[in-house]
């Protein structure tokens, strides 16, 4: 552990006085310990990473940054991350499905599961029956489902699945009810977070390191 | 009080040392206790606010994060926020009109407003009469209006209306001259802050919890 | 300075332990002395405030946040702020000149100056000269001038003009040679620290207040 | 050094009490001591800077802020920075050639990248052998090559190339395995810090400086 952070420390020329923020480091590697800190999470919470065969995104808030953009022409605009986009891709190619449920127009995030091969639900009014067709229809229990959001239309949601995960700017009604909570807000690295716990907690992630080094 | 802090923070695997901002949490709902820290406001505040049967906002910088974007064709973009969105809806759900009021051109204020069932009013060069001629037509008195801005303009509603509230983001002379601030900025949660408030202060926030929890 | 600081806090309520970052105030008016705080500047830095007649900004990063944002069909979008926009306007009423010099193309530039009635100069290869020739065309010297900018491009004029201030986020080639630097960052409020600097050194602000409260 | 921040602190005005976040100054000129804290940076740093005559960029997360902004019509949006956009031209001004090399669609990064008059390679599959044939075009080795990147996609050049470096943001798997991290956050001023590490290390910044300052 030390020694991880002393390294750290070496590489991060910051002027004296500069106080840099770490951000959130799920899965270093220090030296030939790959993923040994995966140990920082609580049993509780692996366990129930280890089980999660479907992840149900929300997507503003949660997916995206929350900000609804709109211009003067009646588009609409939302921001999502590229770093979450390589964790969904991750997710789906060790055989975790991936979809996004969304209680406004689901065209904007259709376009991005699109992009990733995952699977898009728009103007979903009861999330937890479509999160429990998607389940059903892979022949999977509500065990087997991690779910992430972030507001009220989330909740219905989070007492049923096997692992519940809100982003740091999750309501307070949502951030009090969820089995964990990501270090990043939306939009800004909280899907990652999960996927690198999911990836992590199954023991994919020293293959997807590998392959990504070649 | 305690047991909600430790219950949190149990829940929030950040890494040693490093510094999780917590983020507000106006109703955060401890176990058994749900909206008790209501209390933490003081009782002036949630007088003012319980008495509140129409909530007005200024649009940029209040519902908007105060960027102007411009695109090289001439268009006109806004970023709101979705949780502000969700919090408006709950208001009018309960009983409390909401009403957008803008010095600038309405009309992308209007496109969000229409969203949420709300009314924008656009281009107001007098928004204390603007405000007035609502109430008067709602058959309310200014005692029973919310106000929420971050400018100038605003500056001659504040001294008129129950409950005058800012953004964490106001200029000097707004955030001198109202009832209350916000912890969150504008177009990040400012104006749900207010709605959370008055949801508590009249009663409904059990309610409204219910009826997401399904 | 001590009423002032406990009225804002009583009016600020934040959860225990929650570190609330207090905005930078240049302006707050604490019961009947309004503006005295002005003292808080050196007295070189208001000296120089209250002689300038013409107020330059450059644009990417001092009236924008600095991002160039590019769409996939060929069209840039830059962000400025409503705040900045009030001040820029009431410099105007109150008889100083607003313009903007831009070393990229001007369009958006243009398109926001309008708005404000103020003029933008795009394209600009020197940007002394060309502050040069504004003053000039208004019958001023370069010591009634306060010039505006974040990088390299503007570095030329800084010991020309009588009061060169800097953005939080300028370069710090541009951070070293000015007068003044704002603690906002472009496009998040630092021209609206200017105008306000410059309304309160030539005594506009207790007018453009009470003209705000009606 | 006493001196450099004496002069800083009596140029910045915040209230007291005021927690203002020093920027990272990489290369401040104290009077007539300018770019002495290059030696701040560890000799192997620079060293390996001084070699550089190829830099080459990631695009998403590194050149931008990771943001991907989808709007209801199909299109995508991304945001650069104009700081980065100023060193990278000074880059290029001083011999270093300049490419973005990017894993997703590079139409808006060749839109960047023509305004900078840099190259952008889209739909790079393997990064490293596209590295490798820009390097081998222009008769360089890889130890002549800065690569800066923050996602896996990155990964496999970074052992190759003579300086890997990281924005602040970028993903642990990353972090780990870079030469230097910069303080910066992609799209917000990272690639800049690479840009004056590479003038300062290869004696180029005294003249950068004063050909801005003509």
């Amino acid at each position: 552990m030390e020694n991880r952070e002393s390294e750290s420390d070496a590489r991060h020329f910051a002027p004296p006085g500069f106080d840099v923020p770490i951000p959130h480091s799920p899965f270093p590697i220090p030296g030939s310990m790959p993923y040994s800190h995966l140990n920082d999470y609580p049993a509780e919470i692996r366990e129930r990473a280890a089980r999660v065969r479907l992840a149900c995104f929300d997507v503003d808030g949660t997916l995206t940054d929350g900000r609804l953009i709109y211009d003067s022409e009646g588009r609409e605009l939302k921001c999502f991350h590229v770093q979450d986009g390589q964790g969904l891709a991750l997710l789906r190619r060790f055989g975790v499905a991936v979809h996004f449920v969304t209680a406004r127009g689901g065209l904007i995030a259709a376009q991005r599961a699109a992009e990733l091969g995952a699977t898009a639900h728009g103007d979903v009014a009861d999330k937890l029956a479509c999160v429990g067709e998607i389940a059903a229809g892979l022949g999977l229990t509500l065990d087997q489902v991690a779910f992430m959001g972030d507001d009220l239309a989330d909740l219905r949601v989070l007492p049923h699945v096997g692992l519940s995960v809100a982003p740091a700017n999750a309501h307070p009604w949502v951030r009090e009810r969820v089995h964990w909570r990501t270090v990043a807000r939306g939009g800004e690295g909280a899907a990652r977070e999960l996927c690198d716990l999911l990836l992590g907690a199954q023991g994919h992630a020293e293959q997807a390191l590998a392959g990504a080094l070649g």
